[in-house]
């Protein structure tokens, strides 16, 4: 936890918080704060800053608050995720968010299990508490917009166009070019299935304007192959 | 598995393999191969091919293999890691290998807790397991060398000198250049612990000629740090 993520409903008044349950267990064991040391917060959805340790109890914690600074900006780019096995799906979405991605579509493909759609990873709840951590780690407050396409074609051909970007791009091994510059312009990128997306499903990112793209032969794991793409292009 | 690493002694004679343990089992499980049915192998340190199916046993598999490609060719890149902390080793180690990293050195460094160095995760039987595994991801045959540096001075001063490259680079967060360029050179980076190396240990890297480089101001776990700053450069 690099960043401490505050909550409207911590504060007990314009500047003092109250921390309990997992914040304070891991505040507790990871800083071992003393009174009037400095730890890194940030209110959900706003700004970043300090908060000075004023209280320690037993099962939380007061901090004074100073919230004087931006959190960093979101990455240019969109991602199309297909639903990765429930062990990846987690990496993925942290890696994803880690990395500053804003929002999230997360798509059925040929080569996604049935299954999969009825991880408990996939739950609201477990899915915020895992948005929430990538944040902490990160050192961001701004969490992203995750969106669940359980039908691959109707988002393709009538949802897909109308989502705003200027450059378009999947992940596809076989005959693509290699990345060769870096991008600044709002951008999309669809990365597939560890098997790649199927050449009918090539073929429709295509009709809707995206070009493939290859990193090189090596098979990557979905949670390795989103920074590596990413980065490749926008970093 | 991607690819069914072989060892030369597997073969029974010049293209016949018998294979038995975790890769059967793995073939088993994950392939359900019939006889006839082609599958993706490879021979440790040597090329690449198919295996056709010609017998299926309880406990091994025989196939007839064709070794007709090379391995992908390798990152121009060596890869200095501080030792991360047991559980983000082995993926760290994974992401470095699948991206086709051939030479890492782990080292000390102020933040590397001292317990980190006895983790089993470094032993050369547990490690040897994983960079196969690595290898299995990616399809590729060639072996990464690892070497283990536990004193960072000596390791600066005396041997870093020695290990050739035409560009140096340590990611470091503060006071650093974005990259901006992709990297054809044969090239050296340095990643350290996720609280970043220390000022003192910056400025022995850049007494060698290192340059620092940030890829911005998100904190990314270790596992992530690599295939970020690795693909910004070199993909």
């Amino acid at each position: 936890m690099n960043l401490i993520i505050l909550y409207e409903n911590d504060f007990l008044s314009e500047n003092l918080v109250t921390i309990s349950g997992r914040r304070f267990e891991h505040i507790i064991n990871f800083y071992k704060p003393k009174i009037g040391q400095k730890l890194s917060v940030g209110l959900l959805g706003s700004k970043m800053g300090f908060g000075s340790v004023t209280e320690i109890f037993s099962s939380s914690i007061k901090l004074y608050v100073e919230l004087i600074s931006e959190p960093p900006i979101k990455l240019p780019v969109k991602l199309i995720l297909s639903l990765p096995r429930p062990k990846s799906f987690k990496k993925a979405i942290h890696a994803a968010v880690t990395l500053g991605v804003k929002e999230i579509y997360i798509i059925e493909s040929w080569k996604v299990e049935k299954s999969f759609w009825k991880s408990p990873v996939l739950e609201s709840n477990a899915l915020h508490e895992e948005l929430i951590l990538a944040l902490e780690q990160a050192k961001d407050t701004i969490l992203p917009k995750i969106y669940f396409k359980k039908l691959f074609k109707p988002f393709i051909e009538d949802e897909l166009p109308l989502i705003k970007a200027d450059k378009k791009f999947v992940a596809h091994p076989y005959n693509s070019r290699r990345v060769s510059e870096k991008i600044k312009e709002e951008s999309i990128i669809a990365i597939g299935p560890e098997g790649g997306f199927t050449e009918y499903e090539i073929s429709k990112f295509k009709n809707v304007g995206f070009e493939t793209l290859t990193i090189g032969e090596r098979i990557l794991r979905v949670e390795f192959a989103i920074p590596t793409f990413i980065s490749s292009l926008f970093l």
